[in-house]
């Protein structure tokens, strides 16, 4: 059994990223991967992929590589966690309604969409994807009923952090926030941030190294 | 003078998150931060950062910290360029359009993006925040006539591949792939992948061990 508080948070940054590598190899039928396939793979050095999987117990053996079907088994089992979580969109815009169409239950079978919210009337009622569009006045509702913890934000900047401080008010304890901006948020709330001019930034940046 | 081909790819890829912080920094009016300042905000671990500050020359000193605005021209003239980048979206659809109306250009502004690219006859001939959707019959010429070396591709996973091939033949050297799937390049081509599925799974995995 692992002590997971000991995990760095680096190392869990990059587990969605093994756990998706491990994912696409058993779909592949390779049961098992070198810590250079890996490397190559997900362009993280090797030793650093063999420090964070020491943490995850004694997976991988000199000379064998790790067992693709063992450590899909262990992401399961002791990171990813068996309860099913629901989400609610913030922003059901062009950005909010390309996230309604995307198959994120392929990604993660414990998850489900019980809404989206916008104050745009020609917008509520409708469904996308089989998912409701509500009105932002039944955010703190929908929220308590269907037990939410999770919320992507898609909002205009400007409301960014105005929304967040109305989901964490309702009971919101982990935001995918892609407004651009820095949110303030209690410390019991997780926030991650996809900043889509950063990413494009690390394009330019990476094509100027080459 | 640094030699900018010995900059490590972790590093590089930590960068426009420096750049952007110091951004923010300058614009609080703050002309000096320590590392342990930049640790906090960005969550990286204070050596990191001082070894990533390594390479950028002797810009930081003990008990003083970094300069804010040496450091902001420094990546300007050093990583970022001078050389205006034409861009071009593949792909109008949701995302496509969202991006579209992203203000990019308050990121970098030495980019462009001169059209966007879509096999949906209602968009062709359209314009969103003043840029014009194409067919795409018209990207190999719009590529050469634009002297474009950078696309963002938002179509369907399905034809991501295709669409990639394509655009490489075109003569495309960087492209920001938001499909879920890993694109086959040639050695010359830059890919920066956004997958949203695991950045969902990212947020999921910080909430567990918190």
């Amino acid at each position: 059994m692992v002590n997971k508080k000991k995990i760095p948070n680096a190392t869990m940054k990059r587990l969605p990223l093994y756990y998706r590598y491990f994912k696409q190899e058993e779909h592949n039928g390779n049961d098992r991967v070198s810590s250079r396939q890996i490397s190559e793979a997900l362009d993280i050095d090797s030793a650093t992929i063999r420090r964070d999987f020491s943490y995850f117990g004694e997976l991988g053996r000199k000379g064998y590589g790790y067992n693709v079907s063992s450590l899909l088994k262990f992401f399961l089992e002791h990171i990813q966690g068996n309860d099913v979580k629901n989400v609610i969109l913030a922003g059901a815009g062009n950005l909010g309604s390309a996230l309604l169409n995307y198959k994120f239950a392929n990604i993660h079978d414990k998850m489900n969409v019980v809404g989206a919210f916008d104050n745009n009337k020609a917008l509520i009622g409708k469904k996308i994807n089989g998912i409701e569009i509500y009105s932002v006045d039944d955010l703190e509702r929908i929220i308590e009923i269907e037990n939410v913890e999770v919320a992507i934000m898609t909002v205009p900047m400007e409301a960014g952090q105005e929304t967040a401080d109305r989901l964490i008010e309702a009971g919101i304890k982990g935001i995918l926030n892609f407004t651009p901006i820095r949110l303030n948020t209690t410390p019991d709330v997780t926030v991650h941030s996809i900043d889509l001019g950063v990413e494009l930034q690390a394009l330019f940046f990476q094509m100027k190294i080459k």
